[in-house]
């Protein structure tokens, strides 16, 4: 019996990044530790010194070098916390947010650290929720309709503004000169393992969901890129790359400088880089068609495998290898569910129920949950469209918004929580019978995130409503976890890690033993009303009433009214 | 110049009555005393001595001895304020809500008030808000539809529970006893009258509003009401009158035993009864057709004048005589206005704009008035169906509900009390539109009640969506002042009165000087809005999507499941 090895996932989020370490024999987390980037979401003023660089609304950026001290801050704390000899260690795995991409030298130097770039916006690391860039996106997509561009079917007809090249494209129109001055553009993912390894990869998990890549048939081709803009026709060769690393393979070694940042030994294998969402499907015991994972927070993002390529409408897209080798991985999303939730308790919660939260000891989330669990479904008269933040799958359409049905002068607070809850949890049905009526099934939900941890009875509304049973992953790191696994396979078999993923899963990630099974006798009250639900849905989110839509509109003019045109 | 002549209105309202004495050369009002009935709205238990007798949900009654109490306590004191002579007070005249009734012996006795009847609900006053009779006004239209009474159309087709024959068919179906035992069943307005003259009269505006009585065509025919329930074949002529007094005639003189109770001289003049609602139209200085009076309050009722017979679909009721002698008078309502507001100020404001409010010193509902007033029509991109208390008109169905539309994760409070004002507009919109286009004109809204008092926000908001003007009544107590004006065309000419409600109006009837005039700059934002209003009230109330009553269905069925039946 060999000397326990151990691997670190690192886990680079939207406000902090984290370092977890990780027994290989069993996958227990030993220690955690997490540093809260000094820049966070840069999203009003650049971080620099003399007269301040204001950013447009919708921007959102990062700084490089706070991935760098997550690095220094937090692979240091986890090893000193455990003890475990940095030659115990024997990989290290990452997951980033995506589409998050930089601008950088040839040899990986960030373009915002150099002087005479350092105050253009455009040098910084565009984060994934920088939404600056719909007119790009608008551009590219309907460049893509126009060139009938086969690809275009993979992302559900539609790329969002988050992704790789609308954030490129708005570099390119809006400040040619860091375009040209960038030799590489990069997932912040790549960039972080290059920084760790020297060796600069691109991993198929974005190149896939956000690139619009694919193992058969590659990136885009030029007379696209050309179509879009002339100086854009070789951006692949130019500054990116053809040589995509599948997902599970090894990147390369730690460096003597990334050994030094770390307190790890150099030589140690790192992974190929990953993303956040993607990287938790094995860590939620996922390597298989049928179980659908949904991580479940602010948002959902649910990712499912499956044996055969298959176009599910309105779905956010499809990757060969993308999630686990082998495998198609769908993805689609709702954009909108904690943060519904989080809206109402912040926007249109009565001073009552505060005092009440506050005399019980609960915050009002857990109050409202308490109260709204004393319902039965349909009790309350009121039915929600889930589209607070727009929608996501299967509609595809930031413009809608949330509606509220059937209040009357004696609807409670509990109850427009409870209606909420439900309204996300048809979303999900929308999405799983999206998946199932196109030929992937989902037989069982596995979910990971904050909410499961959170809220009983959203997870209870969700079985019931889905008819599926639902089980939690055991970790509350899953994705750190999931890099981990990831890391263990980079360190092989050999090197006390793991061969495939499929092994390190079965070893690795674990669930909760309890779980939520539908309620059968509920089963036909929420059939009815999610029938509402698609009637609604489909009225408002196809066409028949766009609604929605020239509110938004009527409100955007209101807001910034154009000078009539002259002449 | 003749010595200075009063008289008194009587204002008989849901929680109070009041008394307001007034100059009959000017109209201006001296003194007003307010009586809070001491059983004010009975709904929950009779207010009985021994074991309770508890009410069911949705009943609402009044203690008859309360509108006594109400004449002995407040006209003694506007004399006592004023130090008026009794013998100066030429006419009193008074107004009620309606349909409010009760069942009495033949010289006015009210059942209640006897001992064997006391403990019996049905012996009690039945006030405008007492909803039990649903079943009931269901039965009443069924039959009239099947038969295909007249009538009917006159009330835009569909009976209300709130109405004088709704609430006689639950009295006799749920308490034969009593209604047996009633040798008279009356609207309390003319039993007040009843009470001060000792002379029994029935006036034009109440039979004509809620008892299906027209000038022209009586009552319904008596195989009408055999048809309805055999018992109720001859309640016209056993325990009514076909005798029906128009308004602004004398009812006739105080009695001995009223001039006790009021200390007004005995002989003095009495109007015949009127509703509060449709006093308040010539208070408002409207005697002619065109200029429409609102009286804006929990709910809004809508009164224009019209010199020919129209069927407006989904408009309350027309009584030719019902408000001014000599026209017709038309009425429709919104049944949630201010009522709408409060439920939003008491279940969906946030602690910190209370926090506000406090610190400014000023109430919630101006607070946050004051916070809508930045914002720019179209601005909030919500859009809200003021249904929350059903459709009064011109859809005539309670089992509509609110819907707010456009919600996003950064929509205020401030933003939805303005998107449910302006939902209340466009209501009142669809309504000027029902009438103009059925050739009722309305070229300019007159307003009273509470909230224009209260809320310009609103009154410009109301201005802008119908472009109309909105003018005020200058008194606050409009229903009294329209009592005392009908106390001096009871007096006549003669005793210092009036001859005609048209020489009333014009001496005693004032507006303020300002009005709200709509802003030609707003109206194309708003025509927009208005245009997604009609298309969501259209499509959510007359059929295309009855997901509204689906969800109260639902509702009902979850919260008092029914039994399987049994073989």
């Amino acid at each position: 019996m060999g000397k326990r090895k151990y691997t670190i996932g690192l886990d680079f989020g939207t406000e902090s990044g984290r370092a977890v370490l990780v027994d290989v024999s069993n996958g227990k987390e030993l220690a955690t530790a997490i540093y809260r980037y000094s820049h966070g979401v840069i999203d009003e003023a650049l971080p620099v010194q003399g007269k301040p660089v204001r950013l447009q609304p919708d921007w959102g950026l990062q700084d490089p070098e706070d991935y760098i001290r997550t690095l220094k801050r937090t692979v240091p704390a986890v090893l000193q916390q455990t003890g475990v000899e940095p030659a115990d260690v024997v990989g290290v795995g990452i997951d980033f947010t995506a589409c998050t991409m930089l601008p950088t030298l040839s040899e990986g130097t960030p373009l915002c650290t150099l002087p005479e770039h350092r105050r253009n916006p455009h040098a910084w690391v565009k984060l994934w929720k920088h939404h600056a860039a719909q007119p790009e996106a608008d551009k590219i997509n309907a460049t893509a309709r126009r060139l009938g561009e086969p690809w275009l079917d993979r992302y559900g007809g539609k790329i969002s503004s988050e992704w790789f090249f609308s954030k490129t494209l708005q570099i390119l129109e809006e400040a040619p000169e860091i375009y040209a001055a960038a030799e590489r553009l990069i997932e912040a993912a790549d960039w972080i393992v290059w920084q760790l390894t020297g060796v600069e990869t691109r991993n198929s998990c974005t190149a896939g969901y956000k690139a619009m890549w694919s193992k058969r048939e590659g990136f885009p081709r030029q007379s696209y890129f050309a179509a879009l803009d002339p100086r854009l026709e070789r951006v692949i060769d130019e500054k990116m790359s053809r040589r995509i690393a599948p997902i599970g393979a090894r990147a390369g070694m730690l460096t003597e400088q990334a050994a030094k940042w770390t307190g790890l030994r150099p030589g140690t294998a790192v992974a190929i880089a990953n993303v956040d969402a993607h990287v938790s499907v094995p860590a939620a015991t996922v390597t298989e068609p049928g179980r659908m994972v949904a991580i479940m927070g602010t948002s959902i993002c649910h990712m499912v495998l499956g044996q055969q390529e298959r176009l599910v409408p309105g779905i956010c897209g499809y990757v060969e290898d993308g999630i686990i080798p082998g495998y198609f991985g769908f993805e689609a999303g709702q954009s909108g569910v904690g943060d519904i939730f989080a809206w109402l308790v912040d926007n249109a919660v009565p001073p009552e129920y505060h005092a009440a939260a506050r005399k019980r000891r609960v915050d009002l989330h857990k109050l409202l949950e308490l109260e709204a669990a004393k319902l039965k479904p349909g009790e309350s008269g009121l039915l929600a469209l889930d589209w607070w933040n727009g929608n996501r799958s299967v509609l595809v359409d930031v413009d809608l918004a949330g509606l509220l049905i059937g209040a009357t002068l004696a609807t409670k607070a509990p109850e427009i929580y409870r209606a909420l809850i439900e309204a996300t949890a048809f979303g999900t049905r929308v999405i799983v019978e999206a998946f199932e009526q196109n030929g992937v099934p989902v037989n069982e939900i596995v979910t990971c995130g904050g909410l499961p941890e959170k809220n009983e009875l959203l997870m209870q509304i969700y079985a019931d409503v889905t008819g599926r049973e639902l089980k939690v992953t055991a970790s509350v790191q899953t994705p750190a976890l999931g890099s981990a696994m990831f890391a263990a396979v980079a360190a092989g078999q050999a090197a006390g890690g793991y061969d495939t993923i499929f092994e390190a899963a079965h070893q690795m990630a674990r669930l909760k033993r309890s779980s939520f099974r539908p309620n059968p006798a509920l089963q036909p009250v929420y059939d009815r009303l999610f029938a509402e639900y698609l009637t609604l849905h489909d009225y408002f989110g196809r066409g028949a009433n766009d609604v929605m839509k020239r509110l938004k509109h009527i409100k955007a003019e209101v807001r910034h009214p154009q000078p009539h045109a002259a002449g």
